[in-house]
């Protein structure tokens, strides 16, 4: 066997998350649909925009480092996205049904930024520039709508969510 | 359909993590045993250690909601340990293992983070202050669990996956 090394896995990683990136994008408009609260309709929206500039970055990650665009099945987000559809099921129809479209939202999130933040210090560490460039602006992105969210959860959803039970 | 509430989703979500948690404990160790660093496999151990604490915090809230200590399948989870065991076997005995693992565990830590977020969230919108005490606690020790492994994969792990390589 080959020894492989950190370009290898950088290249596994990055088959993971394009995966990863293409499933969200048919998964949030399913989400949007689902939302009652028009705020978050229009989050799940925005980000489902912003998710296709990622897929994009992507695209143009591997052509930087001289492979064909490929996904490769990602085991995590199968199981996160799971977990939403669950939620929308379980929930259909009832008060807390937004809180838990948030919350599945932040989880998938969060499996991003995780996943950026790795891929931005391996291309750091390989001193490839121009990937970590792009990594860092959906990285960005990706906070940015971790926040956005948890300010929706905080100020409107969780309380509404509780209310209407109450 | 009786209307579920946010207590309902607090619920549904705790036994989720509590499945969670039961399987990084065991998960854990294999990490441990397969990663090459010294100071990566002690802080897999160390984790460890904190995850069987966090169990125990997870039976006393489900003991301060008065209901029997209960895990349901987490798909995420799966997912997520799915792709490390992934890792393993790929990456075994080459340069770019523990880069691999390093960046697996922080995955699972991200999620881990996720859901004691939002269920903090929860509640303290549902008012349970003791609860989010624990939760509290557990929080804390999952993000310094994340940064600590950021700390080793910039020192040490990733320069380690890279120069063997070269």
């Amino acid at each position: 066997m080959a020894d492989k090394n950190l370009e290898d896995l950088f290249y596994e990683t990055l088959k993971d998350i394009y995966y990863a990136e293409r499933k969200i994008v048919k998964s949030l408009p399913k989400m949007a649909r689902a939302a009652q609260d028009p705020q978050l309709k229009a989050a799940f929206l925005k980000h489902k925009d912003e998710t296709e500039g990622q897929i994009e970055r992507l695209q143009q990650v591997f052509e930087l480092i001289g492979k064909r665009a490929r996904a490769k099945t990602c085991a995590a987000i199968e199981g996160i996205t799971e977990e939403a559809e669950e939620i929308m099921e379980e929930f259909k129809g009832t008060a807390a049904l937004d809180a838990g479209l948030l919350a599945a939202a932040q989880a998938v999130e969060h499996y991003e930024i995780s996943r950026y933040g790795t891929m931005k210090a391996w291309a750091t560490q390989l001193g490839m520039k121009e990937v970590v460039a792009l990594l860092d602006a959906t990285l960005a992105e990706e906070s940015a709508t971790d926040e956005a969210l948890t300010g929706l959860a905080t100020s409107a959803v969780n309380t509404a969510a509780d209310k209407k039970a109450a």
